[in-house]
């Protein structure tokens, strides 16, 4: 362990998020003196090209591209990796951890791939490992989550965890613009990558949705056991259609303890969703993010703020890297990975959801009856039915109560293939209302 | 210190948060245990009488009247204190402290008026004392202030801590009531106490944000510090004043940083303020709390949840105890008070905000440059005038740009003594806008 006059602190990576790290540990150093007890001393940036542009102006000798290099001093105590992605920022934080280095990062999609692995490295070098800025940037929900409510039990996280879904479907919404259209606007305002896949498709939420999940419910859930659907299928006419029944379309990040054959599951999902225009996550505009979080005693939470951006994201960092480095000063450690529950995470098919359909049908005598008899024969209760329109432009609108998702799906399947129904025109799940 | 084998616990007090705690400690006892790595085992239940009815089945033998006795108690770890009040609250706390045990407290009462010196007895003590229970219930926001914004640079907190006036103004607002109606209303619910002063006069809500200032600018605030107007003399001409320009009456607790002669200032108010209904504020209904957070790095943060109720503030209680019952196995603490900003505070006379003000004044020539000259003789710049009515029900509607609070003072004093003007009607602070 180094001197303890000072904390050596290494950065990997200044990109967006690295370099408002590098600017704030530069800009409030004497106010980190006072909230850590020592000063904190930026020892190296790595990067991976000395001459790129960069946001902020770092004092000379700082910059390396011999990342391995910085991560192996003997003199560093904290490492920081925005990095992102799996390698070679895995293979960094692994070897920081082993080195004795307390670790930082903001990575998602390495945590929700590979916890366990970071998680048992930490373990055994007896270091911490904190990633508030993994989950809705700046927005405080790890740290509740795991340490506001350690004494009660989480039964549900719905999030908005990406923000550029959500500067979707907000402009789907309040332009009744299509999904591409949408896209592109986001694309041009800085809200969506050129490849937007990872946020559209929900890769980046599911990713989230591991991370939420694990620490809610103190079990290990990694990427691959939340199910996944993005917002490309989403239409103006889905959007409409939720409009009609007082409802908005979100992308939302679900997890959950569900009964299940032998005690509480997990089940951890993402997909588009229509949830009431009264639902305080119904008022998270443009590419904001909001956490509502469910428990037993404390009842119903929200967490909101940007999900992104440099700024903020290093907000996150520097507030894990204040903790880290007092836990270090004192020779402690804190919180770490908590996964004593170790429950099972429930298959998709088996959990329980409501399914919003609207169908075009054949306007004839009969046409309800045999709807509602392919609800029924999948168990799936109906709440409402709307009837719209005459003749050729006969729509049925179904909103389910809750089924197990195998069980609603079929049934969408049965409708599709019915003679009496043209087409099955909007297919979304429902959330955010009693069952 | 006691063997670590288990961990000891006294809770003091029985009453609506008490018997909660009580209740999870016992009903989560093996989340517990795994959670904090030792069982967390209740050694005693310090109330007043051992007769009064309780919700809560208590174990037989852990009621004892002798609540110092059991404070002094060589094996208690940890002490709960959910009396409330300042004494024998702080006695209690002190005598905990001194005897080794580590606190964890929901007295925002006992913080706001003496913090100092409980924080000084616990640093003596090397040992912690926890309070998120005490501002905004079941709310994780002492937590984020403290710990994942450290990094950053808060510039002002704005908070809806007071479930009872909310009640009320969100009735007024909703129902047209005037407020007596409205506490009325609240009181036969539950929401307002037989004497609601403490509530109703923004005792509750000054305290409430000398804990916040305190945290979010690592200064120390005393409720002394905090100006302070309730919300009795808020009227429904107020009420709907605000809601003709899209706004909405709140009990707001604001804790700022403003630029002093000598470096920035810590001013910290709470009094009733018109803000925008498209405020993320402005939507919090009924009893619930939020609180909104500015900082130069995360930007707009808000925090939302039930801020009152025995289980809500049971489940914050939780949090902290599982913390600092983790501290003391590991032997360490965790951040304790934090003042070394020791910034001045800042009379509510310089403190710049911005006033609406509603008249009756005579319908003649000349009315409106009175009306301006009123405000230019303080050197109150105006934002917007509005005319309403004509003849004898002739009303003015003025919003001034940001002043001193005494300028604005000054001016409505000013108003009520000329000649043109029948009646001031509404006065009132405007937050959450641009100024």
């Amino acid at each position: 362990m180094s001197d303890k006059r000072t904390l050596k602190v290494a950065v990997l990576g200044c990109g967006a998020v690295g370099s408002q790290v590098v600017r704030l540990l530069t800009e409030q150093s004497d106010d980190l003196t006072a909230r850590v007890g020592v000063p904190v001393e930026l020892v190296g940036v790595g990067v991976r090209r000395l001459d790129a542009p960069r946001d902020v102006d770092l004092p000379d000798g700082l910059l390396t591209t011999d990342v391995a290099g910085l991560v192996a001093r003997a003199d560093v105590d904290l490492v920081v990796e925005v990095i992102g992605g799996i390698e070679p920022a895995r293979t960094l934080i692994l070897s920081a951890l082993d080195n004795g280095a307390s670790v930082v990062t903001a990575n998602k999609a390495l945590l929700a791939e590979d916890g366990p692995t970071l998680f048992e490295a930490a373990e055994k070098a007896e270091r911490d490992l904190y990633y508030e800025a993994a989950v809705a940037g700046a927005i405080p929900i790890l740290r509740p989550l795991r340490e506001s409510l350690a004494g009660d039990k989480v039964t549900r996280v719905l999030g908005i965890v990406n923000g550029t879904t959500n500067f979707i479907l907000d402009k789907m919404d309040s332009s009744g613009a299509g999904f591409s259209e949408a896209l592109e606007e986001a694309q041009e305002l800085g809200y969506a990558e050129a490849d937007p896949t990872a946020d559209v498709e929900g890769f980046d939420a599911a990713a989230k949705a591991a991370i939420l999940a694990s620490l809610a419910f103190h079990s290990r859930v990694t990427a691959a056991d939340v199910y996944r659907e993005g917002i490309s299928d989403v239409t103006a006419a889905d959007v409409a259609s939720a409009r009609d029944m007082g409802s908005v379309v979100k992308l939302l990040a679900i997890c959950e303890l569900r009964p299940g054959p032998n005690g509480d599951q997990v089940a951890a999902r993402v997909h588009p969703a229509m949830i009431p225009r009264t639902h305080p996550l119904a008022s998270v505009r443009e590419a904001f993010n909001a956490v509502f979080v469910e428990s037993e005693a404390a009842g119903q939470l929200m967490f909101y703020g940007p999900g992104a951006g440099g700024a903020p994201t290093a907000s996150a960092v520097l507030g894990d890297l204040v903790t880290v480095a007092r836990n270090r000063l004192a020779g402690t450690r804190g919180m770490g990975e908590s996964a004593y529950a170790d429950r099972a995470v429930q298959p998709m098919g088996e959990t329980r959801t409501r399914y919003h359909v609207a169908i075009d049908v054949d306007d004839r005598a009969g046409v309800l009856a045999a709807v509602a008899n392919a609800f029924a024969d999948h168990d799936v209760s109906i709440q409402t039915v709307r009837q719209e329109g005459r003749g050729a432009d006969a729509q049925l609108v179904v909103v389910s109560h809750a089924a197990p998702d195998a069980a609603l799906a079929a049934t969408v399947e049965q409708l599709r293939s019915m003679d009496i129904v043209r087409e099955v025109t909007s297919v979304m799940r429902v959330e955010g209302g009693d069952e």
